[in-house]
């Protein structure tokens, strides 16, 4: 993908500040930092949404999230991947955000919204998920 | 851990809406969902937070968040998973939240209170965490 900037960071087109990278995987500080720490870590594999990144690409992921988490002695903090515009995607090409909240004002911001939901409602829908699946 | 629901859940002691399980994962229908299809991917391996969770226990995790977004036809979604109760995290058993984005008010609020931040001091936590990692 010529145009996407992840995909131009990994060719290396961009410069970042790059944390890790592997074959597969690509790690780097956000620049746009929620809090002090915020870190990226992105398939290699140029796919817009979750779904669209085949699983061997995915592999290594969470492991490198986890080493980012460790490496700043995290205690608390957000694993947010997001897909599609409404859900606070800025760029198509699928990364995963490890995000320190140091405290209530920094980092990420998360509101709540629980549903009433009907028993039988869930029941329903579980149904057509395993259907799916 | 005796006293954690998500555990007790995983021996069967507390009923679940379950879409998956496998060996080392299992995944279940969130019973206070956000939006319709708010599903949760939990590895069976007991861990507070990511960092406590070994790497292998975690490597079918986002493939099978995957294959819930793919049966519900899902196009905007979040994946998070909280650590911390700041960070927003309710059950001490590592979890992955799939949270469908059907419009503006349902699914996961997400505020995002970017920082200012110098390049040298980027540069310089670059270093501190490569040191680490």
């Amino acid at each position: 993908m010529a145009a996407c900037i992840f995909c131009r960071i990994i060719k290396g087109e961009i410069p970042s500040l790059k944390i890790f990278e592997s074959e597969k995987t690509l790690a780097f500080l956000d620049i746009g930092p929620l809090s002090k720490g915020h870190s990226l870590v992105i398939p290699k594999y140029h796919g817009a949404k979750l779904h669209d990144v085949p699983d061997d690409q995915l592999h290594e992921v969470l492991s490198i999230a986890k080493r980012i988490a460790i490496a700043q002695g995290l205690q608390d903090y957000n694993i947010l991947q997001n897909n599609g515009k409404i859900a606070h995607q800025q760029v198509d090409h699928v990364h995963f955000h490890v995000i320190p909240k140091p405290n209530e004002t920094e980092g990420l911001g998360i509101s709540w919204p629980t549903k009433e939901v009907d028993k039988s409602e869930l029941q329903a829908l579980l149904e057509d998920i395993k259907s799916k699946i």
